[in-house]
Formats: structure tokens, C-alpha cells, sequence
């Protein structure tokens, strides 16, 4: 600090960040929180003097029925309650804090995500896949948040493209993949959550994955965007938001399409496209490739949602009708891959289970990868590393 | 709620969200933060059922010392602490509780911002002028995180672009605002806390700005980009970052005028260039401008620092030498607009009348925009929506 001017500019602006002001005058310590050892051990930290009680929960801790694990933390000095781990194993995690009861995210930490309206604090343990899921020295793409027109749906919504590093220097056409997410989700979900900019930006560069474009939509046709990034201004965001599995959105899907490619330096036929998609996403990927059956040589379902089924006398909506007919179809019209992807203990497994044995009744090819555990973003972000270099080869 | 298998993947992962699961399992009452009433009434609420004392915490509230005012909440039915204010003018305000002593975000509100490493609550009220921060029904711009080449500095960093609604199909070449975050900021701050998109948007919908490019670096030349966007991974962001007032970016920063310039499609003139910046952004837009002396055509200043003060014998990096000179130059090459802003209670309220002093001893015109208020966003998301009407005019 060598010019008095900016030290006064620094000193005063210091003061007005609300926590560090009140630390710094308070004389309370200064948090490192979470902390990660070389070994794998992680420290947790929080200063709540006057708590009686401070738990650090995770689902990635033993689960107390419903609620993600939690394990109680010490009381140290000055109020600081902290918790160190046994090694953990490489991958992205999430965790809060719970003071005397009331759950709450890492004030020392501001790196956080959010899904659908519960915000958590991250972190990543380095090796494999946790790497895959850092910003690495790599050669980055771009990010943008777009608004296209839906002619179908008659309005102007929001969507994710990453273009792949080097997509703005070159002349070449790239593939794209389309990719979708679950109910809940949005435009921003496999982008946060999904780490889907790191993974692509790291599987180009080790030349696993072909440079592609990743557009990642929102399939809730209700909204224009994401909570806070539409009209409708700040809003808790909902788990179920109406019309999401109605086929709405399954037959306005190439409304997209052609924005993209009569925007983009793409590939615009069937060999150059993908569609993937998480649970409700695998469900729309699922029905928008049999809707258009000769459109997407590569689909993808992560633990996907199959079929609505009818419940009392209620008629399917016409988009899940002819389900057989429009999967062969496909299937007459060919493919490259059809990959199902699936966890062990994911509650759809056996949806999926009888998805496949449909899928042979037809004589339908498939790819199928069993994964362990459930229902989980940890899955969706290996099955999205796992897919993405078996694509337009 | 028609089909049965969407109502099961509907409640499953529903339970799978930790913070629902938990009230739904526990029969907590469902929690509605903040809540604005259409008379600018805003009402807090946060369930905390075993706590002793909950405060509501913001800037915009009595200050306490160097600390954000609070008030007390009151405790209400099955513990829940509830606030409600008498009805707030227009604006975006931040917000934090206080449980006990500890300071946390609304786990009822999702939508945070982080200020060098605090995480607060935002919401706005509407009217004039936070209806300007909101997203409405009008045409938006692109947003990208796009890394550019400094060779100057030797490494890839990232920015921020905003391109105008209609910019990709149109032919036109546009102006470019360049705009510059103060100390402990990044490629993100002018987004986040400064509503830079929505301003723009807004501002153009209405006729009143004219549609430009404004691209958004990053002024630490330490850093490639934010924390936690960068390879150095995640880490606590602090205000003051190496190397941010030496010169080193004033320097280089035309490695980024000629990246956008080869990039997009723009007007590369001096006419329809302009930069501004906050805080230690408005001191390098201040240096930047005069070092290269034939390049813009607009300067803004908003709550600039201004210059760096020789301590002892240290001698003052080359960047800031010649002052008078380059102004000097600057002066005599013309320019349309050099713009300061200031709070009446800015801590740099002195150094700017100084340097008003100063140019005018040089008999260097300029615009001075004096307002109420301080050092805060608050005042820089006034100067912006206040200088983009009056650039490449």
C-alpha cells in the first residue's frame, strides 16, 4: 500500500461491507470457512457465540429420513464452532449450517446455488470428477443469455448457449446439443447445478468431446425465464409450474431449433443434433426426438420421467399419444445413440426399467448405463461427462 | 394434476429439496419473504422459533455506527418473526437478519447479491426509479462471460458483454460504453449490483438510450476473472486485490478496446467510444482517458477516486505521471462529455472538488452532477441510467 489515497479509498470502502465492518469492530475473528486440506479433509467454521446448538448438513452426509445428514459441530474459541471431515472423495458439494434450529447458508462462503427455491453453499474436492467440474487454465467458450422468439408459444423467452472456445474465430459449423432440464429447473439450472460450461470447457481441451454448442432452454412454458429474470419480477420459485408436462412445450420445442440455427454457425441437420435431458428433461427429450423422428441422431435420458399415465377418464393430451407408433418411426428412421441412463436407487428406476423392456418390444436400440445412487445432480453431471463424447462422431 | 406418474416424480423430488422437505415433514408453516404490499409496505418474515432476539438489517435502514441500521421483529405464531416497514420509496434495497447475534440471509428469498464477499437479499419497490432495475416486457439484450486475449498482460480474462436487443440480426454498428466496477469488484458487479442489462433495456425500450454495446472487464489484473470463475477456484473474495491502482491495467486496458473492436460489430471511432466507471473504476477511467488522449469521446466519473498521493520517497508509477500534461492533451483534442458525479456525503467528496479545482485551472470542461448520498450502488445506478442518455448523441 503504497499511496495514502488508496489506502483512504480502501479503508472506507472496507467499512461499509456490512460483515467484514462488523468483524473489524468487533474484533471477532476472521473465518476460513470451509477450509480443504490437501488430504481431502474439509474444516467448516462459523462464528455464533451465543448458539447453543450448530450442526453442519449435506445430503452428501448419512440422511435423517427425508433431510439431508447432519453432524454436530464444536464450540472453540471466541464462539467459532467448527467441524473438520474424514478425506472426502473428489466431487462438487453442497451443505448449510443449522443454528439452534434454524438452517441457514455460510456467511464465510459466498459461493452458493441455488435449486428451485433452496439456496446452498458449494464447494469442490479436487481429482476426479471434481477437476472436470473446476474453472481449469483451459481454453474457455462463451456463456449468453438470449431471448428468442417462440412463434408456438407467442412470446419471447430466455435460454443458455455456450458456444465452444474458438466458435467466434473460426469459420467452421459446429454440432449442438440440446440440453434440458428438470421440473423445478431452468434456464440457469444446468449451467449452476450442472456445471455445464466447466465440463464441456475441460472435455474439449483433454479432446474427449467434440467442440459443440450447448443450448440450454427452459421448459417451463409458463415462464418467460428464470425466477427473477422475467416480467414477473422476484418470486419464491415452485417445484410444479402449470403446463410443464402437457406437451406444450414438447411440440413448440423446434421453435429453437431454428432460432438457433438461423442464428448460429451450426450444423443444421439430423447428425449434428442432440437432445439430453434430466428427469423432466429426459421426459421432454424422450417425447420432442419421437415427435420428430428423424430430427436428433443422439438422445439422451438421465434418470428420466417416461410416460404420463391417465388417471380416471381424463384423456392423455395428443402429444403422448401413438407413443409405439412414433418410436418406430424413429426407429425405421434411424439413430445414432439412444442412451438411457439410470441410478440404482433412483425412484424412476423401474419407470426406466420398463421403459427398456418397450424400447425391445419395438426392437429398439439402446445404450443403457446403471448407475449407483439416486435422483441426483452428482449423477446428472457424470452422465452429462459420460454422454457428451460419444456425440457426433 | 392430471397424470399420476407426474404427481410421484412431482412429491419425490419435491422431498429431495432439504429445506421444503423439512417444513413439509415438520408442518412448518410456509413462509412468504419479503412480501410488498401495493403501498410500498414491505413485510419481512423468518421462522425461528428458538430464537431470543431477531433484528432486521439493512443499509436503508437508521445506520448504527459503521454497521447497516436495524430494527426489532416480533415474535408471532409458531415462531415466526415478522417486520413490517412503514411504505419505502422506490428502489432496490438489500437486506439481512439477525438471529442472535448471527447475520444471515432469508432462507425465504433466493435472489441475493454478493458485494466483494457479502451475500444480501435484494428486492425492489416499485416506482421510480426501481422499476427501471426490473426486468419488463420489453426487448432484452444478449448477456455474455466471454474471455478475451491480453497479450499486454499475458493472459486470458474474462468480460462481460452486453449487446442491444436487436444486435445480432441488424447490419448497424454500434457504439460501446466501457464500464469499469470499483475496488473489490469483477465482470460481474455492474450486472448484479448495478442492474447495468436491466437499465439498458429498459432505458432503450423507452427511446432514451441509444442501443450500444457495453462491455463490462475485469479491472484486477491479478485476477483472470471473478473469484470463483477462475482457475484459483473458489476463495474468499477481498476488497483490496494486487496491482488494481499501479497502472498496470490503465496501461493495457486498450488490449480490450481492440478486442471488441475485431470481435463486433461496432463503430471503432473515438465519437462513438465512451467510458465510465465507480470508485476506483472512475479512477480508471479518469487515467485510462487521459492516457490515451484521442480515444473517447465520453468520460463519466461517478464517485471517482481520483489520484494516487506520493507517500514519503516513493516514487509514483509512470502511469500517473504528467497529470497536467495528458489532461493538457485530452483538452486540446476535444471531447463531447467529461462527467463527475458525487454524493454530498461521498468520503471522496474532497478529492473530486479538488480535482474540479484542477481542471478548471486547466480550463478543462466538464458536466458535475452533484447528489444526495454517499459512496454506494444506490447513487451509481442513478449516474448510469443518468449518463447513457446523453452518450453518441
Amino acid at each position: 500500500m503504497k499511496y495514502l489515497s488508496s489506502l483512504l479509498v480502501a479503508f472506507f470502502i472496507f467499512l461499509q461491507q456490512p460483515s467484514i465492518a462488523q468483524q473489524a469492530l468487533q474484533g471477532a475473528p476472521e473465518i476460513k470457512s470451509p477450509e480443504l486440506a490437501a488430504d481431502g479433509r474439509v474444516t467448516f467454521r462459523v462464528l455464533a457465540p451465543d448458539a447453543k446448538e450448530v450442526k453442519l448438513s449435506g445430503e452428501w452426509l448419512p440422511p435423517d429420513g427425508f433431510a439431508p445428514g447432519s453432524v454436530s459441530m464444536s464450540k472453540g474459541d471466541k464462539g467459532v464452532w467448527s467441524y473438520t471431515t474424514d478425506p472426502l472423495p473428489s466431487e462438487l458439494y453442497t451443505y448449510s449450517f443449522v443454528i439452534d434450529g434454524f438452517r441457514t447458508t455460510d456467511p464465510a462462503n459466498p459461493f452458493l446455488q441455488r435449486d428451485v427455491a433452496t439456496v446452498t453453499n458449494i464447494f469442490i474436492v479436487s481429482g476426479s470428477p471434481g477437476d472436470l467440474y473446476k474453472v481449469n487454465k483451459v481454453p474457455h467458450g462463451t456463456v449468453s443469455k438470449r431471448w428468442y422468439p417462440s412463434p408456438g408459444l407467442g412470446m419471447e423467452r430466455r435460454l443458455t448457449v455456450y458456444t465452444p472456445p474458438g466458435y467466434e474465430n473460426s469459420k467452421e459449423k459446429y454440432p449442438v446439443l440440446y440440453l434440458l432440464h428438470g421440473a423445478g429447473g431452468d434456464e440457469e439450472a444446468w449451467m449452476t447445478l450442472g456445471r455445464a460450461s466447466q465440463i464441456l470447457d475441460n472435455l474439449i481441451a483433454q479432446g474427449k468431446t467434440k467442440p459443440m454448442l450447448v443450448v440450454m432452454p427452459n421448459g417451463n412454458v409458463s415462464q418467460e425465464a428464470a425466477p427473477g429474470e422475467e416480467s414477473k419480477g422476484f418470486y419464491k420459485p415452485t417445484f410444479m409450474v402449470p403446463k410443464t408436462m402437457d406437451g406444450t412445450y414438447e411440440t413448440n420445442f423446434m421453435d429453437i431449433v431454428r432460432f438457433i440455427e438461423s442464428n448460429y454457425r451450426v450444423k443444421a441437420d439430423k447428425s449434428n443434433r442432440a437432445i439430453a435431458g434430466l428427469s423432466m428433461g429426459g421426459f421432454h427429450s424422450l417425447h420432442i426426438s419421437r415427435l420428430n423422428p428423424n430430427s436428433f441422431d443422439y438422445v439422451g435420458l438421465y434418470s428420466a420421467a417416461i410416460l404420463p399415465r391417465q388417471q380416471g377418464s381424463d384423456p392423455l393430451p395428443a402429444a403422448y399419444d401413438k407413443i409405439d407408433e412414433t418410436l418406430s418411426v424413429q426407429k425405421k428412421n434411424g439413430y445414432k445413440l439412444y442412451w438411457i441412463a439410470c441410478g440404482k436407487t433412483d425412484f424412476l428406476y423401474k419407470a426406466n426399467q420398463e421403459f427398456r423392456e418397450r424400447l425391445d418390444k419395438l426392437g429398439m436400440k439402446f445404450t443403457y448405463r446403471e448407475s449407483e445412487g439416486g435422483h441426483t445432480w452428482r449423477n446428472w453431471r457424470v452422465y452429462l461427462s459420460e454422454f457428451t463424447p460419444m456425440l457426433f462422431r
